[in-house]
């Protein structure tokens, strides 16, 4: 078997690229095309990974924040030995294959994050090698350092337009992350031709502005010039670095190399042949030669470092057994023991000590109580901590070397904050947070979207919940932002109406393994409501019967957070045939069974009334046609907050009026 | 009376702030106090404006993107003469007041645009400069540049650590956007406290990237070198410029100056009490002494000002009277009157031809039809033009010097995209468009909410509507997006049917003057549905009905888009009871009369049935607790898209079952 030539090695993924994308009559060549040269190299002579385990614990984390060139991704995988076969490829973009067109985590094993939209993969990624260092930080003992390994990121132009890149960046830069490595794809080419016309930025300078090592002028084709660059970020050890990469988009096809009409569209047939021609790739589509298959093959390699990693691991077990507990426990997204009953405890506590707090109070209060038992909880906000109430009495910026590191002073940066805890989930080792006000999830709503595609553990803490945050006035008032969120597959949201609720709703966070959960808090305080045993375990059941009718229900109100407390009192004035539903959590409870959700809000009864500071009509799904909601119409205000109720109609008077108008 | 010196009437700005928020006991006061002497040279010295007339055309625009800040501007446009009286200063914060937390154009005369979000102000801004030179090359004469006027920016650290400072500092440094200039308050403060632990930016060097000008250290309490470097900002003819001013936020509070603590709450009596001591201020609060009133007095300047502007634009009407014309009705936002009876024409002829195409090819059809008729259309797209078909043949880049500049290459940066629209529409003389795919509203959403707080007529086309943009997956699969533009409180949300609804979508966008427009487009063809003369016409009243029952509805088919024509595939197979209503706009539909709605919707019919490619939860609001709904209940995936219709269940036999379920 002859030695093939990297060019040969890259043409493969080049192939692979363009012929999937002709079977599939759709996707995205150019790219692969581009940057096939600077992937060879760097996953034949430097990725450390095991493609017979994709979980492997100590692998190198591989991003691709230009997503739509995802046939780059499945022909590494394919090719390094990972569990995608050519009939995978051959299935490319078709439904139920594993390789979707854009790289899905859920999808695809050795896929490490889904990406797509522009600029979040190197958000992920700076959510990634923070994990590692903090985990280091922690782990590492000396000649043991189990937790080693870099994160490299491609990104092209259209990463580096976003605004989120200017995010992401800055914090990677302030947070020395030296293990993390970017590639720009740098083709001079975006969907809508040459990019002189819209992206003149110096970027290079531009990072070296955020404290990043740059690289320039790579020649993204030519495997000595990236090796030096690539030996020289590995160097580097107390920045990030980005090495800048000159490439051809389409590079190899006589006709549309160089152009943004190999960006997005099968070459055709035609300019395909002419393609083989010229960088004179005679196989057939999806066919692989041996030699090339060979040099590709990474699975001994993967296997031997692995297995290295392993022996080192055992004998650091045997040298910090319980460290090494603590980190396989966090590696596999499980909570300490001691987790569960001590948050239940706490809960009946507050149960019997009713504290009348501001919800966003309770939330600070619940993190004091659950972070000193979980080490994995790290997080912090959007430079809005004391009023987020984030921080807690063991808060260490993970700006630092301190080995318990856990709180993330993330700046106003709300979109690549939550990307970056999206990044730190999919890491493993820790369970994130972040924190803005409610009105500003809209700048990270993509990122909160992420999470729920991919099913991350990310816990979004939102407060400032309503009108109820007053003077500071529509700009700050979210109104139709619960709905929004709500709205988002996947997401469970929750707007606790007291300190207990709020506790429940960060254990349910906590707990939620298979995705993210978005906290809803206020900024005024909210009474404590009485429960029985029953009532309290249901609160995590999303809704539940907070006060019941005396007989079969005649009317139900049903409120959520600063509204119940309001619910309450208009039953007290409407009498014993009110029902008072508090529902926390409309996504947990549309997931109860029929009989628990026919038992909370029975069908017969159809005099209903929600009432929530929010978008009304979201609620019409509770109450129907018949029934009214006591909502939001429009955008709110700048007041003291009590007037804002009162003028808004969120009264018990309105209330009364609202059931008798039924 | 004595000439008081430049200290004292930043003073006086300083302590209108201290003295309202302390009165309203909620606000900040730092940014105030920190910037006051850089507000006072600007004003006193350079800033082009008339008090008596906040609307004069020529006027510089001044942007608080620091919004918080508000009680600066408010005692900015007091002093200078504005309408807005010391009693409205005391009524800071309070409802209904002109003077509410952050600025808002709609409540205040003389406030340019609405901040608070941060980081927005600066992308209006670059809005507004983009917005001047293009008026400034289509209309400006040898010796008569009627158009000719700066807009000026503050911004704090928040501004510039937001990812959307990014996208829109680049585009300003792109275009050459030397009339816009940028004051930095440099302040080494953010919330949380000082910035080096989140915000290590070489920023002069950031912006120095982005092609701007930078002037660096200048101190920002020294007003010498801050007219230094304002006069050499003026200078500059070929980039924008940021002056990078050293302040200290609460300057001159004894205890706090320095400090995060006198950022977002008052300063308290006694602190306000060592202030005016150490500021020399005795006055009481809300006095001021004549000296300083009428060294800030800008009226007669400023209607000397716009008188000799007057002046120029008589001369500028007398040699070009059509441009003059055009000039005055594009500022006054009015349309030409060519455009209503073009506009119907097209609409009819388009009825008449019956063309069965994609919505997003409908909507460029739109565009060729209507901007040769509005020289006021400005758009572009966010790196998607051909995907969003936005360019007609008209079309000619802003970047260049052309008269006619009317398209803008957005680059993929969606979020200051609309931001940058917004300023379009704030500045006047432009009705600007901006687009990209539907799941990337999510990148632009707090900027399509500002459109709508605002009442800013922009138009945000979003293509590439639902899982029938196929193969890309889940990650560019809108499904929550219709729903969650619709709740935004003053947002139009189209989503057309055909061509017909295209065109009629299109007109509504641009006739509307009080707030922006959402539409949206399909990738896919749609059939042609037929109307008479009376649905045509009711198009416009965004729900009506397209397909009638013989006598009495007994079913109400109710679809938007490409799931009407499924609906009128059921109808046919249901038979004749069934009633199909399109419902493209269901905000529009939302604002009309009851007679018209239970017309089209009548009480008494409970067996509805909602069809659209999105969110069901939303359409409970139509069809209630007895209906039913063919939607979305979470993500898409990545296959063809009539794999993934048939998939999610968007066919004529689940129509049919869910009719006959109900």
């Amino acid at each position: 078997m002859t030695t093939p030539s990297r060019r040969d090695l890259a043409n493969a993924l080049r192939f692979l690229a363009i012929d999937a994308v002709q079977a599939a009559n759709s996707g995205h060549p150019g790219m692969p095309m581009g940057m096939a040269d600077i992937a060879e190299v760097l996953w034949n002579d430097y990725l450390s990974h095991n493609p017979g385990n994709p979980k492997w614990l100590n692998r190198d984390r591989f991003v691709l924040s230009n997503g739509h060139g995802s046939m780059l991704q499945y022909g590494l995988l394919h090719l390094a030995g990972y569990d995608l076969g050519i009939e995978d490829l051959k299935r490319f973009r078709q439904f139920e294959s594993r390789t979707p067109g854009h790289p899905e985590n859920f999808m695809t094993a050795g896929i490490e994050t889904t990406t797509g939209p522009l600029g979040q993969g190197l958000a992920n990624a700076v959510g990634m090698a923070l994990a590692e260092k903090l985990l280091a930080q922690r782990f590492n003992r000396e000649d043991l350092n189990i937790v080693d390994h870099r994160t490299w990121v491609f990104m092209g132009d259209g990463c580096l337009m976003e605004g989120i890149s200017h995010e992401a960046a800055s914090l990677a830069g302030t947070w020395h992350l030296n293990k993390l490595v970017a590639f720009w794809d740098d083709n001079h080419i975006s969907i809508d031709g040459d990019v002189e016309g819209w992206f003149t930025d110096d970027t290079p300078a531009r990072f070296e502005a955020y404290g990043w090592k740059v690289i320039r002028n790579v020649n993204g084709h030519d495997p000595v010039e990236l090796k030096t660059a690539i030996d020289t970020a590995m160097s580097v050890d107390d920045r990030p670095v980005l090495i800048c990469c000159r490439t051809t988009i389409g590079f190899g096809s006589p006709n549309k190399a160089g152009k943004e009409s190999s960006h997005g569209a099968p070459l055709g047939a035609e300019e395909i042949a002419l393609t083989r021609e010229a960088l004179e790739w005679p196989h057939a589509p999806f066919e692989m030669p041996a030699d090339i298959a060979a040099g590709w093959d990474a699975r001994s390699r993967g296997d031997a470092q692995e297995q290295a990693w392993n022996a080192l691991f055992a004998n650091y077990r045997a040298a910090h057994p319980a460290m090494a507990e603590e980190f396989e426990q966090r590696m596999r997204g499980e909570l300490p023991a001691v987790f569960e009953p001590a948050a239940q405890a706490y809960i009946e506590k507050l149960q019997a000590e009713g504290p009348t707090v501001a919800s966003r109070k309770a939330s600070q209060m619940a993190i004091e109580a659950f972070a000193p038992l979980l080490p994995q909880l790290v997080g912090g906000s959007a430079d809005l901590a004391h009023s987020n109430l984030t921080l807690w009495k063991g808060s260490k910026s993970v700006n630092s070397d301190d080995a318990n590191a856990n709180y993330i002073y993330f700046g106003v940066r709300e979109f690549a904050m939550t990307a970056i805890s999206n990044g730190l989930a999919l890491h493993g080792g820790f369970i994130p947070y972040d924190a803005t006000f409610l009105v500003f999830s809209d700048y990270a709503r993509n990122a909160v979207r992420m999470s729920a595609l991919m099913g991350a553990r990310a816990i979004h803490v939102y407060t400032h919940d309503s009108i109820g945050l007053g003077e500071d006035g529509p700009t700050h008032q979210p109104v139709e932002h619960m709905a929004s969120l709500r709205y988002i597959p996947n997401n469970d949201v929750w707007r606790p109406c007291d300190a207990v609720e709020s506790a429940v709703a960060w254990r349910a966070a906590i707990e939620r393994a298979d995705g993210p959960s978005c906290l809803v808090f206020s900024r005024q305080n909210l009474p404590h409501q009485p429960r029985d045993a029953t009532q309290l375990a249901n609160i995590a059941r999303g809704g539940y019967i907070l006060k019941d009718s005396v007989g079969t229900p005649e009317v139900i109100l049903i409120a959520t957070g600063s509204e119940v407390g309001l619910a309450m009192q208009a039953a007290e004035k409407l009498g014993d045939g009110v029902r008072v539903v508090s529902m926390p959590s409309t996504d947990v409870f549309d997931r109860q069974d029929d009989t628990y959700r026919a038992h909370v809000l029975p069908g017969a009864c159809r005099k209903r009334v929600a009432i929530e500071a929010g978008t009304a009509d979201f609620w019409r799904k509770y109450v129907g046609l018949d029934g009214a909601v006591i909502g939001m119409h429009g955008y709110g205000a700048s007041a003291p907050a009590d007037v804002l109720f009162q003028h808004f109609g969120f009264t018990v008077d309105a209330v009364v009026n609202a059931v008798s108008s039924l």
